[in-house]
C-alpha cells in the first residue's frame, strides 16, 4: 500500500483525495490545508474521513471556533507518507518540494507549477515509461491531459504528424467569484500553452493552438484539427472506432441529448457521481468530420476532475506498481470505474 | 407503507423519486416518463435502481435501442400506489388526474399545474392541518415554498402583518438549453405570483413583489422586508434566532465564505449530498438588517430540491401520517437527514 | 463661460467631456490621462475632438508611438479651467485635489472618492442648495443617483417616511475584463452603501437595503418600497403622476417592448445616442403595485452615463448659475435634450 | 440615384437603412414592417428620418396609438423603388419575392433565406462579377461574409487549399430576450453551414468547421486554419501585410487593449460609431501562428452590422453601377468611410 499525503484541500485537492481512496493499492494519510475555506467545512459536517494537517502560517484557532479537528502539521503528514499530491495554489508547491526533499518522499505537482518543478512531464497515456521511478513528476493542465487523450489515441492507432486546436475555455470553476468574464470572448496570445506542451510531451507531434476564455463554469471544449502522419488519410470511422474503445473518453452525441457541456455535468450529476464529476471526457460523435486528409473533432474537458487518473497515473509511474501505460491506466480505471460503459 | 409513484422523471422528479426512497414509511414503486432522456439514460447506466413506466404515447422502440429495461404502462404504475407525486410538465397534470380519479389514488402536483387541480393548495409547515385527508394537493412553487419556510417561522414566533418580496430569480437550470437569458436582467409584471401565492397559503400576511430574471442556473436569491404584527417590533437578534432553529433554513455569512448563491451549491457539491443538492434554503446573517419597525433579509433558493421535503410534507398529510405540521415535518426531516448541521 | 477640464478619460469621463460639451454655458477645456487606452485611441481616431494632457507618471512616447497628440501637463490643464470634473479612480481625486487647491480651482468629484474629500455631498435635485458656492463636491454613485430621483420625486410631490431597496447590480461594464462574475449572484453586507448614502442626502428619510451583484453588463436595477410620512399612503395612480412629469424618468412599460435593462440600452442605441447611452434612469410602469400604505415599484439605472447630469448641476451650484435645484436642472436638461420625449 | 427600400426594421433593415442613406449615389425611399417595436418607436422618438411603409397584416391603429407617422402600404413601397433590401424574418422574403417579381424590382435578401431564394449567393470581394446585373441575390451570413473576407485576401495574395475553422458564436444579440443561453456552451452538428457555404462561393477552396455557441452578445470569434495552395507556405508576415491593406478588416493587438470582443464593442462605442457599430471585422495580429505548412489566426465578427458593406456591393453588382468587385467594394467604402484609419 502506497502511502498518499495531498497538500491543498481546494477544487483539486478534494477530488484527489477521494480518488486515491478508491484505489485498492493506495492509502490516504490526510489533507493539509492553510484556511477554513468551504470545503474544509464540509468535510467537518461529513464527520472527517480523511484527517486535516496545517501548513505553516495556518491559525489554529480558527479552525478551534468551527469546530475544525486538526490531526497535526504539514511536516507530521509529510513525515507519514510515501507520496505527496501537491494540488497547492501555484508557486507554492515549489516551496513545499524543500520539505518533500528533506523528508525523502516522491511527489506529483499539477499544472499551475512551473515545469522546472519535476523531473518528469507526464501523461498517463503518452509518456507513463518516462516517469517510472521517478521522484518528482508534473501533471499537463487539465485541457493538456484531456487533449493529449484523444491525440495520443488517434497516434497510436494510426499514427499523427500535426494538430491544430481552438479552446474555448471556461473562464471560473462552479463558486468561484475572484474571477470571472461577463458578456465577452476574451482572446490569448498564440500559440497557447496547451499546443506547446503537447509537444512537450509527445515530440513528435507538431502543435499549435488558440485559446479564448468563455463566460462559463463548466468544462472546456476544444476542437481538434488532426492529420495523419506522412498524410495518411484517417477516415471520421477510423477515429470513431479507435475513440469508442478507450475507458478515458465517452463518445456521446447530440441526438441522444448531450448538447453541450453542460448535458455532461448535468448527465454526470444525474448518475450521483460525487460532486457531478466525471473523470472522462466527453467526445462528440456528431463533431468529427473530415476534410481532405484531415480529421476534425470537439471534445470535452470536465475541468475539475480530469486530470484526476493521470495523478494517480503518476504515482503508478513513480512506484513502479505497473511496468507499462497500458497496465497503469487500466488499474487506475478499474478502481475509479471508469470504462463499465463500454460494456453496456 | 405508503406505495409512491412518480409521474415525470425530470429535474424535479427525479429528486421526488430519491426523497421517497429514503422515507422509512413510504415505498417507492417506479417513475414514469414518456422519452429516453439523459436522466432515465443514467438511471439505466446506474442499473435501475427505480422501475421505469412509460406514459401513454412514448415510443418503446427507443428505450429498447439504448437498452433501457421498461416495467410497464403508466397505468400499471398507477394502479400499484396509493399516491402519485405529480412532476409532469405544467399541464400534463390536469391530464393524468382523470387517471389518478379512476384508479382512486391520491395525487400530489407541483407548482406548475393551475391551482384548480386540487383541493388544497399546500405547504408543509404553513398549511399542514388543511392536507389532513385530501386526496389531490398541490404544492407552492420553489420561490414560495422557500419563502414561506421564513414567513412562516416569524409569523409563528412574533406575528407578521406584511411582507414585500425582490426575487432574483435564476432563469434556467443547469443543464438546459431551451430556454436562457444573455447579457439581461428581465422584469416580470408585478406582483409576482409568488406573492399572490403566498397571500393563499397564509391570508392574514398582506404581500407584494417584484420578480428579476437574472442569466444564473444555481438558486433564486429572494430579499424580503417584513413586518411585524400591529408594528410589533422585530429586531435582528430575534429574526436570527428563531431561523437559527430551523430545520429547512441553513444561516449562513459571508465571513465563513458563502459569498452568494455559487458558494451554496459548492458546499452541497463538496459534502457529496447527490447531485450537489441541497433541501434547506440559505439565510444571509450578515443580510439581516432593521430599518423602523421592519426587518430585511436575503435567502437562497436551490430550486432543484427545495420543494421536496414539502411534497413528502404531503403525503404525511393526505394520509393523516402526523396530526400536525410539527410533527410531520419532523419526520420528513429525519428521513431527509436535516437538521443535524444545528446539533453540530 | 465656466472653463471646464476632466481628469480621467474612462466610463465616466468620456460622458463628462462629451456632457461639458453639449452645455451653452461651459466650454471643455480639455482632459487628462494617463495611458493610451482604448478610449484616448478612439479620440485620436475621431481627431481629437477634445485637448489631451497628462497626468504625472504618463510615458509621453507610448502617446507619441501612437500618434496621439499632447496637448500639455495635468498641471497645466488645471492652470486653464476653472473647475475640475475628477473622474480618476478611486483615491486618485484626493491626491489631486492638492493640485486644485493650490491652483484655486473648484472640482466635482465621483461616487468612487471617500467623502471626506468634498464640502458637499451632492444631487442636483436632493440637496442643490447646499452646493451654492462651494469649492469641492461629491457626486452620489451611480445607483444612488438615479435611485434619489424617484425617492426625492416622492418626496417632493407627497411626503416619503421611509424606503427599503434592493438593487440588483451589473458586476461590470461592457468592455471590462478586469472583474466579471460567471454564473452567479453574489451578496453584499447589508446595509448597502446606497441606502445609507440616501440618509446622507435626504436625513428626513430612513432606508435600508440589501446589494445583490449579476452576471450582466448594462444597467442595475432597483426595487424600491417607499412608505408616506406618517402612513399617508401613495396609490400607484398618484406615483406615476409624478414620475411621468420627471425629466430625468422615462416611464416604460413591458407592453411597449421594454422587457428588461438590455431593451434600455437596445433603445438607446436604435435612438443614435452616441456609446448607445441614456442619461435618464427607466422606471417601469407595470412594476408599480401598492401594498397596505406602501408602494412598490422597479427601476433600471444606466450605470455608464446616469450621473453625468447631476454632475454638471454640480458646477451650476459651485458657481451658483442657477439659485435653486429646478432652474439648475432645467438648464442642465435644456443643452442634453432631455425631457424632449414627454412632450411627444 | 438607385431608389432602395427596405423590407423589415430590424437589427439588419436598421443598419441597411443607414449604409443606404450614406451611399452618394442611392437613395433610401423607405422601410417597411409588421409592428411598432422598440426601433420604430425609437424611429418616432427621432423624428421619422425614413418614412414608414406597413407590411400586410401590420395593425394600423398599434401604430397611430403611438404616433407613429405611416406613409403608406409595403406595395406602394416596392412600387417606388429600383431594388429591395429584404431583412424580413428567415422565409419571409421568399413570400415578398413574389411582390417583388411582379413590380419588377430586383431585390437582395439576407443569410436566413433559403439560398433557393436568389440567383447568385453573393459575396462584395469574393465573386461580385456573378451578380452583376442579377435580379435577385443573397447575401451569406454574418460569420460567413466576415469569414470570407479573411479567406479571400488570403487567396488573392498567395492562394488557397484549404481552410479549417471553429466558429465560437454569439448566441443573441444585445436586448435579446426570447433566445439565450445561460452557462452552457452548444455544438451544432458538424460540418457547420459556414463551411459549406464558403465552398459555395469559393468552389476551388475546401473547408471544414465546428460551430460552439456561447453566451454571449457582441461578436462571433472564429478561429481559422489556412494551407496555402499546393502546401505553398504562407507565413505570419506575409499573411499580416496581405490582412494590414484590407480596408474591411481591422487588425488590432492585446498589446493596444484589444482583449477580445468587448473591446471591439467598446472601442466602436467610443469611436461614436451610430448604435457602437462597426462594419470592419477584427484581426488579432497575436493571435497570428504557424504550424508547419498551415497558419492559423483568429477574427471577430460584429454580428449586426458586419453584412451591411457587402449587401450594399450587391446593390452595385445589381445594378452594374461598378464593374469589379476592386471598384465596387472600394465606393462602398469610400461612402462608409472605411480604411481611414489605415492611413493613419
Amino acid at each position: 500500500m502506497i502511502k498518499v499525503g495531498v497538500a491543498g484541500y481546494g477544487v483539486i485537492g478534494q477530488r484527489l483525495a477521494d480518488g486515491v481512496a478508491l484505489q485498492g493499492d493506495m492509502e490516504l494519510v490526510g489533507v493539509a490545508d492553510l484556511l477554513p475555506t468551504l470545503s474544509i467545512q464540509a468535510l467537518r459536517e461529513k464527520g472527517m474521513p480523511y484527517r486535516l494537517f496545517l501548513v505553516e502560517g495556518a491559525d489554529r484557532q480558527k479552525f478551534d471556533g468551527l469546530g475544525i479537528p486538526v490531526s497535526g502539521s504539514f511536516a507530521e503528514l509529510v513525515g507519514q507518507v510515501d507520496v505527496m499530491l501537491d494540488s497547492s495554489p501555484g508557486g507554492v508547491g515549489l516551496k513545499n518540494k524543500a520539505l518533500y526533499e528533506k523528508a525523502g518522499v516522491k511527489a506529483v505537482f499539477q499544472g499551475g507549477e512551473a515545469n522546472s518543478v519535476a523531473d518528469v512531464f507526464f501523461h498517463g497515456y503518452a509518456n507513463y515509461e518516462k516517469g517510472l521511478g521517478a521522484n518528482y513528476l508534473k501533471l499537463t493542465s487539465c485541457n493538456t491531459t484531456g487533449l493529449i487523450r484523444t491525440v495520443d489515441c488517434l497516434d497510436r492507432a494510426y499514427g499523427l504528424e500535426r494538430v491544430a486546436i481552438t479552446i474555448i475555455r471556461r473562464v471560473a470553476d462552479p463558486g468561484d467569484y475572484h474571477r470571472g468574464l461577463t458578456n465577452a470572448l476574451q482572446i490569448d496570445k498564440a500559440p497557447s500553452h496547451q499546443a506547446v506542451d503537447l509537444m512537450t510531451i509527445m515530440p513528435h507531434v507538431e502543435a499549435t493552438g488558440i485559446l479564448v476564455h468563455t463566460p462559463v463554469t463548466h468544462g472546456h471544449i476544444i476542437t481538434v484539427l488532426a492529420r495523419g502522419r506522412d498524410g495518411k488519410k484517417i477516415t471520421r470511422e477510423m477515429a470513431l472506432e479507435a475513440f469508442g474503445k478507450h475507458e478515458r473518453i465517452r463518445v456521446v452525441s447530440l441526438a441522444r441529448g448531450f448538447l453541450g457541456n453542460a448535458s455532461l455535468f448535468r448527465y454526470a450529476r444525474d448518475l450521483g457521481n460525487p460532486r457531478g464529476d466525471m473523470y472522462e471526457i466527453g467526445l462528440w460523435e456528431d463533431s468529427v468530420v473530415e476534410s481532405g486528409p484531415d480529421v476534425m473533432y470537439a471534445i470535452n474537458i470536465p475541468q475539475e476532475s480530469v486530470t484526476i487518473p493521470e495523478t494517480i497515473d503518476a504515482v503508478r509511474a513513480a512506484f513502479k506498481l505497473q511496468p507499462d501505460s497500458a497496465s497503469a491506466t487500466s488499474a487506475t480505471n478499474k478502481f475509479l470505474g471508469l470504462g463499465k460503459w463500454l460494456k453496456g
